[in-house]
């Protein structure tokens, strides 16, 4: 029954031993990342105060690898390489022709693929003799992954956690604690920027952009002692992630197949880069033609809604400024569930895929997503975080329409975390507490209209 | 780099093909199982009302080996095989000679080995035309895996749930229904077990024993439509983890290696007898010397201050008579956060092996035990649950004496789940909220002196 093989492991040897990276092989060059004062081009100086000088060389490099140091492989084996899965239960249950792959990085200590990238800004900021460093997190995942990556080499951590999922998922504060990390729930008390949001909105339940200036600011403050680390949006996070899409090329080889399309969740863009970036390689090098499909929450639609622009990382405007998709630093996102998708842009390499037409993206509603989340994990057991869930719910439609077609469509998709701290999500679900949520437009033309007015600088020829 | 290996995967064509019964190897046979009433021994037709005649059968086999259903096989394929770990950064915080090795089950989608014996006892149940299932469950690990065996195959199912974790732990309530279960907090309102509990000690908190006689209840008041299934102690459901140890053990070949000691915890049994059982046998019948050590609570410590006598299985007496290491059926421990090891007795094949002196046995605090937890989160990343963080502890004390021995020792310990669920008895630890129980002797003493007065039957000859 050799055809009931439904797992696709790889040997620790198999670890990848570099990071993709996308840049050496965009059609067109990213815009540079402009002065929050100046609008003028950054350079490494100005970045100094916040990451290591490893991580600001990877941010810009066009080098297409970067080898991946010996000690971070060394910490990648406790969990890495990750199932391949093919969802065959899935497949039955929906009745379709399609085959249905799954990468699962839930696996991991933290229970999702933040730590990929987590243990490798852990290392670069210890190897340059930082003290100590300061983070913000969402739905806790990040905050989760980097407690348990400062922890393997003995470094403090300070977390800001968005305010809403501080209180809907007080394990995720226990977990981050019990690594040893120090919490605070965002907007907070101890900083200038918190302390601002707070007198302006005392009833706030954060967002992803406050806790992001609550972070930096403390960074910035610390004379160099401390630094930052961000678990998506920038360039060198998102390469950290592509060991996930070279172990899941290699897997889908021990399996015979090759992916028609490629489905992922987008908040900042790590998880979707992870899987996708090595794919897009070969699309563009290798004349592959692997559809690319981002699903993000109605809720927070920055690609679908949101405009291409210049615009802050952080809610006050302390960070550079990027060229992204956005829905404006002054969004704040309903209290969806899906905590790590609820940021108001979207990673510059994932916008400029977007842009490049290399990628399409679709939105889906709450009430979509969890009742995808369902078909899921009563068919495959696993209980999906609410942000990959977002995925299944793409993966779902297209495995309907190729059932509709009649075709085999090899679908891979990235169950980039388990569930397990999102029970109250699935409580408010199955009780019919949770209903969609449509984000107004004129909500959102409000804070587009707000974002900064800057003079494009010309394209380098 | 062969040396840095450490983690060591089987093929899914590896998935054990039969279970091991050590019922075929035990120097002495099981004492026999008494009629609750008569105190004769029972035939088949007095489980009938309880369990599915392929069950029953192999609770009194002493068939060496049972055959695994390819059906259950395929549901094992979701998970199994799980992984063996070396701890080497375990090994290098305690700075021991020791090699430690753990097979992880929390990889499996309930989070917990006990997933391998729901997926048969489910198959069982269906193939002989039952209707639905009742359970009980303490942590919430047994109750959640029925929960997703019951689901892959349509069969409703009722758990009832030890108030003390329906309280602590309402994440685990929404699992179970999200699977599909009904799910009551037990002693409930619906039986009358339940309902006689509640009059005498309206505040309880619950124990394992009362929830069994609740689910029990409701099977036998259901006139054969409904059975029961018992997640630990009985012999079947013990006999059902041996693919554990099993699986460990071709791992360990992998690794080149032979335990000189298998360390786990000991609720009621299961998960003990799942990695140690195959290990047994080879001490039994090919000269091989490995210690088994069973670790458990003190404030539950059936088989270190426990007797060896006939007692119920449940706390009203509806179950037949078994005899094990028991507290007394009247015992109720303490709101330990252990909740899977919070049972008053102890799983007949795992007392015979302490009684026959092929085990040994230690109790262990809950300070020692979240200490050890830490130690092991801080250098492995996985949090462990309560239940194996007891053997976690009996691993250090290992460790510390092969250093202070200066004798390398191969340690191979259970890590049978996560405790992704149990971030509210971290909580407590890292708060200081948790303090060591000690069960007092006049409490044990009056349980124990509650016991069925039973005259033994003669051993067969």
């Amino acid at each position: 029954m050799t055809d009931s093989i439904t797992r696709y492991d790889l040997p620790q040897s198999a670890i990848p031993r570099r990071w993709y990276n996308i840049q050496a092989d965009l059609p067109r060059p990213l815009p540079a990342v402009l002065h929050p004062g100046t609008h003028e081009p950054i350079g490494p100086a100005d970045l100094a105060p916040l990451f290591p000088a490893a991580l600001i060389e990877q941010e810009v490099s066009t080098e297409r690898y970067i080898d991946i140091p010996e000690e971070v492989r060394e910490i990648y084996k406790l969990w890495r390489p990750t199932p391949l899965i093919r969802a065959r239960r899935l497949e039955k249950a929906l009745d379709t022709p399609a085959h249905i792959y799954y990468k699962y990085e839930g696996v991991s200590p933290s229970g999702s693929h933040k730590l990929n990238t987590a243990v490798a800004q852990v290392h670069y900021n210890k190897a340059e003799g930082v003290q100590g460093l300061t983070t913000e997190t969402g739905a806790g995942q990040w905050g989760t992954a980097l407690s348990i990556a400062c922890n393997f080499v003995g470094l403090p951590l300070e977390v800001f956690m968005v305010r809403v999922s501080f209180e809907q998922k007080p394990y995720r504060r226990v977990i981050m604690q019990s690594f040893g990390s120090t919490v605070h729930a965002s907007p907070s008390e101890n900083t200038e920027a918190g302390r601002q949001i707070l007198a302006k909105h005392p009833d706030t339940t954060g967002s992803l952009g406050i806790a992001i200036s609550e972070a930096v600011e403390v960074a910035v403050k610390s004379g160099g002692l401390k630094k930052y680390a961000l678990g998506s949006v920038l360039n060198h996070v998102l390469t950290h992630q592509t060991v996930i899409g070279q172990e899941a090329l290699a897997q889908l080889e021990l399996a015979g197949e090759f992916p028609d399309v490629i489905v992922a969740c987008a908040g900042g863009g790590s998880n979707l880069a992870g899987i996708a970036m090595p794919f897009v390689h070969l699309n563009l090098t290798a004349g592959k033609k692997t559809r690319i499909l981002a699903t993000e929450p109605a809720a927070c639609p920055s690609l679908t809604r949101g405009v291409y622009a210049y615009d802050f990382g952080d809610a006050i405007g302390l960070t550079p400024l990027i060229k992204m998709h956005t829905l404006g630093r002054g969004f704040i996102p309903p209290p969806v569930h899906a905590g790590g998708l609820r940021y108001h842009g979207m990673g510059a390499l994932v916008s400029a895929l977007y842009e490049q037409g290399l990628m399409e993206a679709v939105s889906v509603g709450q009430v979509e997503t969890f009742k995808a989340a369902m078909t899921f994990l009563r068919a495959e057991g696993i209980v999906p975080a609410p942000e990959p869930s977002h995925a299944i719910a793409g993966v779902i439609r297209e495995a309907l329409e190729a059932k509709e077609a009649g075709e085999k469509r090899v679908i891979l998709f990235h169950l980039c975390g388990h569930g397990h701290f999102d029970m109250s999500a699935y409580d408010a679900y199955i009780s019919g507490q949770l209903s969609d949520y449509e984000y107004p437009q004129e909500l959102i033309d409000e804070a587009i209209a707000d974002l900064p007015k800057v003079d494009e600088p010309k394209p380098a020829s």
